[in-house]
């Protein structure tokens, strides 16, 4: 580690318009204000959260770099440039914790690489707190991001993920974009086994925050509010 | 969700006795404060959080029912007594968030199973963290807790999630109780691939915390620190 290089910083944000003010820790906060150089998904979201925690920079001397999915490998180094410099950077995702189901990885690999402290930083992940809610198994499991679109190759990885849970004995966790909810958990109730247990954690840390637990068999019989455009994430253990 | 019931808040808690004060939001720390009915690993660690934390109410109010990996299935429904009774209840782990990597979740289930609010609320995760720390997939991980004690054994499980790693392109997490930290390195960095990614996150959130990561042939030529009993978490990616 080389103590003339600036520090990465992973620094979470928040997942519900509702709490934003509150849903970080100090510790968190007070590392975000100070910095000034930024790399985000998108630029205006990330102003949007650097005014609204209270920012000591000023909002014409921010430093914004981008790092999308799009991003080029050969690109990467570039974006450590403030740290070669000796200024810190903080990485942030469009919600929730940086470089987990999103790009920002490929920064904090770059990172090490060079030689770069990189700290972590405590906030809201909508995957492990749907993980907590869901009352399955913490001591195992695994994160498998968005399912396919296609519906037969949709019912083919749920079906997967139903095979694996129970051979590994795993939680399986899932999402989907918002607009397609629905549909998803449709699917789930239709091919999964009654006695395969599933949960959803839906707009979490938000108003509306809803987390619903139990057999695909009491799903059935449940009232379900519709999903959606809400944030949420899936967890399933055979 | 019957409103005549209590709710079953998932209150985190710090990593680190260094850090202890400002590494929860003010949304955990206000609700948690409030909170009379407890279920923990140990009624003195969660008294001293709950002191450390300025609780609202008078410490021999405070109502503490234990759940351990010794607790019986039998006996978890009595732990939601008071959810019963229109009190609301924190579950508390040792140490970072309850549920995960803990046996909380099965207080969890049941609840779900009574039709009880269950909200999971924001703090750190040392696994979540290692993982954004690691510069590895975050958009494909599975954690697997602790790492077989005998040798023959523990070789034989890093070889394992080497190869799974590779096949699923999936980070793999694991843990291992600090004072055996050190030779479980040594195990991996005598039986893993030189060209295999291994991270190791330590004292998170504390003084003296550590990132680390990179190809194992990276490692065997790096000064690494001593990691006894030093609490770790350790991510690979072939």
């Amino acid at each position: 580690m080389n103590s003339e290089l600036g520090t990465l910083f992973l620094v979470p944000c928040h997942l519900s318009e509702d709490n934003k003010s509150n849903i970080l820790p100090a510790y968190t906060v007070e590392i975000a204000q100070d910095l000034i150089h930024w790399v985000a998904e998108n630029e205006k979201t990330a102003r949007r959260f650097l005014r609204d925690i209270g920012t000591n920079v000023g909002l014409n001397d921010l430093q914004f770099s981008l790092l999308t999915k799009d991003t080029k490998p050969e690109h990467v180094k570039s974006l450590l440039q403030p740290l070669f410099e000796g200024h810190s950077v903080g990485l942030m995702s469009e919600a929730g914790c940086p470089a987990v189901a999103d790009p920002g990885n490929i920064l904090v690999a770059a990172a090490h690489q060079w030689g770069i402290r990189v700290v972590p930083l405590v906030g809201p992940s909508s995957i492990l707190m749907a993980l907590m809610a869901s009352g399955m198994s913490g001591q195992q499991f695994a994160f498998h991001g968005y399912l396919p679109i296609d519906r037969e190759q949709r019912k083919k990885a749920l079906l997967e993920l139903e095979m694996n849970s129970k051979k590994r004995k795993q939680t399986q966790i899932f999402m989907e974009t918002p607009f397609r909810n629905d549909a998803l958990l449709e699917d789930a109730l239709k091919w999964l086994q009654p006695s395969t247990r599933l949960s959803a954690s839906v707009d979490l840390t938000g108003s509306t925050e809803w987390n619903f637990s139990g057999t695909v068999a009491q799903w059935r019989k449940s009232e379900i509010p519709s999903l959606h455009k809400r944030l949420a994430v899936f967890c399933l253990l055979a």
